[in-house]
């Protein structure tokens, strides 16, 4: 295994060879500054246009990044020359909706047809909102962002339904415009809020009790602001039980060649 | 027939009502002002998915607006209780690639499976360009919009490959950095131009020749600034002859309940 201080000065190219050669599966977070990271699901052809729909249909939650022809490992999109089976650092794999292994590489389990989405992730997002200047608590805290089973319904797709996921970031009043704009700049990485204050609308009882992640400390004169969440897609799937899926295990992200900047609208 | 003034006047509601009822069968540009306009395309299922990837991957031309379920002809996202077998005024069939004929109504044409795209329509944006005090020229002229093919090629997707086409609107030098934040606010009616000056470079020849629509003055100081156009995924469907398929008419658009404003990532 490399050690984390050295698969943080590597680049994109260099993160997924380490990780395709073993040299590293643990959790991406940090890596590859600046780049695109994205989660991933992969889903039999027969599943992929229902998924394709909902991505559409829910852009905020589930904004498309990349998605593969059937069959094909490589997201030329995002990175020429990666291969979706080995350059993930751990995979989840779900047989009629029930986790049921953790693999570090799925070569061995690829299938004719599978089809992989490539879905924005808030590290980009996130990185736009400290460099406007903004306070992203859980990154101060260390502790993963909290997220919550809203009352608000995604658009259904075949036979894909669910609650909208979001997470919640707590942002001083009188910064709450700009973090509006900042993420609203990168409508390809959840964009815009969804949710400003009134979590009772959206039907979260406590905010210190999140579905998701770790509650967070809100402090006088922060507003809680709320973001769609990537982990969405993959409750939904839960939910909907395809007979195979697989998708990466949190935290453990593909690390694209794209840069963050490239999917700002401006 | 209505007349074209009682036309302008009516909500989109409206619009649709007095299309379904064959009391309208003309072009919808000018009516229901600041709601969207859609372009249609429909395929059986079976290209329904590499149709999706395809505008997936080229956002810029064909940037999707809503997808309905296989066999379901309400776009419930754009427009509640219209019916897409009815709601526009003119059709155009291709069988195996091949324009057949032009009905003003295709219930009897509906079959199981089929799926219709939404693809927003460069009206949206126009009407950004002209609020931010642009000219368009076309729309000064009162002429279609000049469309070239170009030889920048589209990312294939499936059976589905072919050129860019792209509008061109000159743009005065000291305006053009104004029509791009004007437009990138709207991604998903084309968003930002794909191309400013140098048509050489994108295998444009001879602007006054362009291959759809109509030439247009390009005044001393002008810049030609170019946008993906709407026409590219009809020009690579009928490249690619699907046995079936049914588009709009040129000019003859769905008229939806959404506003433009709703598309501005702002």
């Amino acid at each position: 295994m490399e050690d984390q201080q050295k698969m943080m000065s590597l680049s994109p190219r260099e993160v997924r060879q380490a990780v395709r050669e073993g040299r590293w599966a643990g959790p991406t977070a940090g890596m590859a500054t600046g780049f695109v990271q994205a989660n991933l699901v992969i889903l039999p052809r027969d599943w992929a246009f229902d998924f394709l729909l909902f991505c559409q249909r829910n852009p905020r939650p589930c904004p498309l990044l990349e998605v593969t022809e059937p069959g094909d490992w490589e997201p030329r999109g995002l990175a020429e020359g990666a291969d979706l089976r080995s350059d993930l650092p751990r995979y989840r794999v779900y047989r009629e909706g029930v986790l049921t292994e953790e693999p570090t590489d799925i070569r061995t389990l690829w299938r004719e047809g599978l089809v992989s989405f490539l879905i924005g992730c808030s590290f980009t997002f996130e990185g736009a909102l400290l460099e406007a200047g903004l306070p992203v608590r859980h990154i101060e805290m260390g502790v993963n962002v909290p997220m919550y089973v809203t009352s608000v319904a995604c658009r259904t797709a075949g036979r894909l339904k669910g609650p909208m996921v979001m997470t919640m970031r707590p942002i001083p009043a009188a910064m709450v415009a700009r973090a509006v704009t900042a993420t609203a700049l990168f409508p390809s990485v959840h964009g815009a809020p969804l949710h400003i204050g009134e979590p009772d609308a959206i039907g979260i009882k406590d905010l210190s009790r999140p579905d998701h992640g770790d509650p967070v400390e809100i402090r006088e004169g922060e507003v809680p602001v709320f973001w769609g969440c990537g982990v969405t897609p993959q409750a939904v799937l839960a939910a909907s039980r395809p007979p195979f899926a697989i998708t990466h295990a949190p935290g453990h992200m593909f690390v694209s060649d794209k840069k963050n900047v490239d999917l700002s609208v401006f």
